[in-house]
């Protein structure tokens, strides 16, 4: 009886030679394709796959769940890859991971399979997360075994009658959802060189962004942004709107050199207009409403998160009790945030919330400050207290009495 | 025998009552003031204090201290406080403190005198430094003693002959060296609200920039940026040259609601162009040329070393051990940074360095590939071990075999 | 109308000199002793305070709630304050306020009082607590205000027919509830000098343990120790239980100098004979069940959650969102351990758990090993590769090729 | 021309078996064997190795070198992995193979090898470090290559004339240096078993020990520990000294189940007596000589140092940095420890040091009290001040006024 493989599954050249490959190899090919909001019409890839030679082809509209149970922890926790880069591809691979072991199982397929090389994170993503979920589940990663020359590959590819794309001399290597868009190779690969035009396509050149700003109102329930301007949205396509309209004011574009998980540093150009709007508003929000303790220590929690989720480790047990804590923390941040789009920038302008901690009795220099000023003559006297032993000690000599 | 007491002085309307007021006291006043690179002249000052009636007054040019004990750990830690403030007037206190102790010392005084209030940090900052400096000397804070309001204070102004500013209507109080200039009361009391532009003073409006960039390249050793466009500059004039080129194009506004250490949120607005320009320029060449157990383990010690500094507690022995670990990492931060200085941003177009870790052999896509992929799969079975292990153990129920 | 003040009551001198000096002061004073497993009969304390005058006199049993919701999340966390001290009277005091504030709000009092001096910590905590509990209410600290010496003291209480404890003479400070019992003061003061037998009550001396050691089973279920030896107690039963078993093999002696919040370093003397061998057993088996992600970051939110305790702010937000963090990971925590108790030592000598990670298939050097060694190769190609790569170019000279 | 290969020789079966095969692989074996302070003689190991076949044989006395480079900066840092093993192996393996380097350059090697597993740490350790000392060199692995069962290599130890050692029954793998003894294998691979006496042979059991302490005084200068009971030693010999005293008292048996690097739980068990007394005194000390911000950051600098050192780092240019944090703390640690050696137990009794900031002035509940009580009032006031926003703001509805 056949083997049974189900391939994650691109529409690409890769993933289409995967399943030529594949079948000669004597499996049965079930093809998985994800919708995680690239913002493209994905169902002639169902087709396509059909077409290769696929004995089932599955198209799965994940953007709702993709957006509330990866996307939104990685927003509360303003992960950002070493302070730069907010997980795009790091955040669908889970989810791809979970939807592929889960047409498996229904399938009764012996093996999940991905269309990674073995230079990146992603083959980690999927392999980790698979083995996680199902570890009985065999991996393969065609790919990275075959270890062709991208010469060999096209011509398998026209022996076996796979399409060859058009833009097959296009340089970059790409990776779109709905919380950003990823791309590599060719010129990037020169960290001196600056990113041509054609590397992006999200956003607007600076050159090019208009001269009037948008200003716009973001709404957060529970750190859930829920509406912009009054209208009220699901989070998919809230944040698909903020692509648009920040991505025209060309906000979010982010070049990094990184240090992939594989031990090597690599060069990637990301776009990100509706994330990094949502990142700096809900930023405001918490720094609005949640109170200096939790201010300062959820960092720690959010670092750690985004290097679990770039490392591949989404479905270890720490990831659940991080979010645990930042759900705890998201009680409170509720409240609008005025953001003006606006030359690549996302600025904040103003923000309020019925838990804003902000007391302008307190903070006001004016005649309503209700501070009691005289409170800080002991405050600083303790507070400076260990500092001055440690002087009277350690100093005798130097100081002049 | 006449108490000598040493006061900071800063020509403004507070510290000019406050002399008078020491001298009511029966004080003999000592005035000191520092040029830490507000940019202005500040030698009317050092006549004002003695017009006021000090006995004495000393003017400092502290910019080159300045700039290489205080303001260069915190350039090199990416020093942010709440990830958004770059720690000006944090920076200059333990200076301003360790000057004041010096000339106390000098002229055998017994106390030393700050301007602050009661409700901010710098008197944290001030009170703290100056009993680790020196645990003998005696912390006057008048302004805060007196607890007069802004009427009471302005009518013994009147009264002793203090000319009273003609600024006195400005809502604002500010603060500025050449790490940048803090901005706060008056409207930005309301964290809705939007800073008027009357609240900033380095910096353009975006609406106002130039609609051509400058592309500047910054030069970098061990950490110290030592020249901007080939041309060497002491650090304390590259910052200020930064400042102006910077803040032609509009970089480095920052609306910050900020936790202080009194207990309270307030809402600074802060312009820090060059500041802005170079801690992005310096975090770009550090992605380039520090390993990833560096890349990722530094910002713990600039977290700490953020908020020592932003907490009054410069001269904790804490703070030489903090940077002891930046100073072995600098060794490796040597290169050139191109920016790109347009519409607000200070966007790194290219880096290069000849310590750069990033190897293009390993990192291309491209045929001269020299990274062995089939190590990647030993790698990714024991990364996602122990992941696997748990799921098999703890999840034996829910998984389909 | 007289006003109200509940007072935190332990029938000691100070606070019975405290009922005194209240009604001297016109206030109606309402008694509140709480039952927190000091190990005493604490009946005589509510009688006693209505013999010094007070109106009403309260006896709360807060055995059960003080176990399972302050000692179990610390004992879960591993809280030790400076990896030294199980948090003792930092863990009773936010119960204390709880509950005082509770009865205040039941009786409408104006204030609520404690009977803590100007220079430790329970001040800090039980103000904070009752400030975060109820804003409104009015915190009193009688013997911090009246400053008066021992001799004043005594002299004021015999003036007003306070009885005079027979063991005033004692030189020691002491406070006790389940969790273990803390003593300061005297001879203890002088660093250098080796606590003598009479600091000492709940732990037998190493020279008068018994011979022969008692191994006991405690068996876990989520993390809550609920059975010693195959029978099941309430939490505060079972602590009390091991004080006994473990307090006769002397183990759980600490002898602390340690940093308080108030900013100076004094020394400390505990005992802890069942919390130390909670904590132990609780450990190692944790360091079965759970995944190595969790084990390595957990000591980060129990540092933070046991400084927030020592330092008073349980009641911050911060508190139940870093619990939330804990309560997750202690599902996997189910099993039994074996502890021998001997010597001072509660030493693990077997775990075992259905939810062990250890896996004898893999750990085993036998021919039962399951464990791909080949996979080592590709992983440590990968894991040393960043360190690799830097000495490459940064070693270029003092390599010999 | 035959190849050179550079062996980490030992001394037993292994590596005895890798030097025949290695010649039957046509190389020219040069056997290196470092003294790290295992504590017996070693020079038959010399001669064992050129018997064995090995074309030259290096002895090299490693110890004071290890103690001074290795061990000191773990002692001062408390490295203690998972909060209980004292990184015995982990500190021997970077120190071996730098020796190894250097014999290779100075031989003019092709190769170095060592004799470790596939599923260990230490192949880890010593491929990592060697790979970072010099990048030209190959690493050979021959046991994890050969892949032999015990038999296979039994059988062709005999064909090549390897002696089969005598003790070839033990179930145990030994690894021992100065800092400590590991112990694996056998019976210990079950968690749940107490390790049989036959596993322990530097400490004595609990039972077995005397029923008279020892009382010996440490003595530190700037972290460094030089003398006991007032006599100098140079640290290796003050280690071995102390493994002697604290051994006859049982002090430092571990029982560890931990997480191996390679991803699974092994089960360990350690003795460290000399350690645990030094890692004890050390500790102490600090607790009386460093300013409470050091204290509570240390540990987060010595948990990452811990974990390089565990993990095979020791040669990334991080570690370096953490070491020059922990050596700027260290010149405070000066003074005194008195330990009681007793039944297990290393129990500072006291401690002492012209650096003490313990100040029983300030810390004293006598009459001698020079702390301003007072101070604390406003301290509590604006230390608890976020709390009180916040419950003000959040707690609306739930606070009875």
């Amino acid at each position: 009886m056949k083997k049974k493989v189900v391939l994650a599954y691109s529409g690409g050249l890769d993933t289409s030679v995967a399943v030529k490959w594949f079948i000669d190899k004597g499996y049965e090919v079930i093809a998985c394709c994800l919708d995680v909001g690239e913002g493209k019409d994905l169902n002639f890839i169902k087709e396509k796959a059909l077409d290769m030679g696929a004995a089932k082809s599955y198209m799965i509209d994940a953007k709702e769940e993709f957006a509330h149970e990866y996307v939104l922890p990685a927003l509360q926790a303003h992960a950002m890859y070493e302070n730069k880069y907010p997980l795009v591809s790091a955040l669908s691979r889970p989810l791809i991971a979970k939807k592929l072991v889960e047409v498996a199982e229904e399938e009764n397929a012996d093996a999940v399979a991905h269309g990674c090389t073995g230079k990146g994170n992603d083959q980690v993503r999927f392999e980790v997360s698979i083995k996680a979920l199902n570890p009985h589940l065999e991996v393969l990663a065609p790919v990275r075994d075959w270890s062709w020359s991208r010469e060999e590959e096209i011509e398998y590819a026209k022996e076996k009658g796979v399409p060859i794309p058009i833009d097959l001399d296009s340089p970059y290597s790409i990776d779109q959802n709905l919380w950003g868009r990823s791309n590599e190779c060719g010129i990037l690969e020169d960290p001196w060189a600056a990113p041509p035009e054609d590397a992006y396509d999200l956003t607007a050149a600076l050159e090019d962004t208009p001269d009037q700003p948008d200003v716009i109102e973001i709404e957060f329930e529970k750190g859930l942004p829920v509406a912009v301007d009054g209208k009220q949205y699901k989070l998919s396509d809230l944040i698909l709107h903020l692509n648009t309209v920040a991505g025209k004011h060309g906000v979010g574009r982010i070049d990094h050199v990184e240090n992939r998980l594989v031990g090597i540093k690599s060069r990637e150009v990301y776009e990100c207009p509706g994330a990094m709007t949502l990142l700096t508003a809900h930023k405001e929000l918490e720094d609005l409403t949640l109170v200096k303790d939790i201010g300062h220590f959820k960092p720690v929690i959010s670092k750690k998160l985004t290097e679990m989720i770039y490392e591949g480790l989404w479905f270890s047990p720490l990831t659940p009790a991080l979010e645990s804590f930042l759900q705890e923390t998201q009680q409170y941040v509720n409240g609008t945030v005025r953001v003006k789009l606006f030359k690549g920038h996302a600025i904040v302008e103003g923000r309020k919330s019925p838990n804003s901690l902000y007391d302008e009795k307190l903070a006001t220099y004016t005649k309503e400050d209700e501070f009691d000023q005289s409170a800080s003559v002991g405050f600083i006297k303790l507070w400076g207290l260990p500092t001055e032993v440690h002087s009277t000690v350690n100093k005798k000599e130097s100081v002049k009495q």
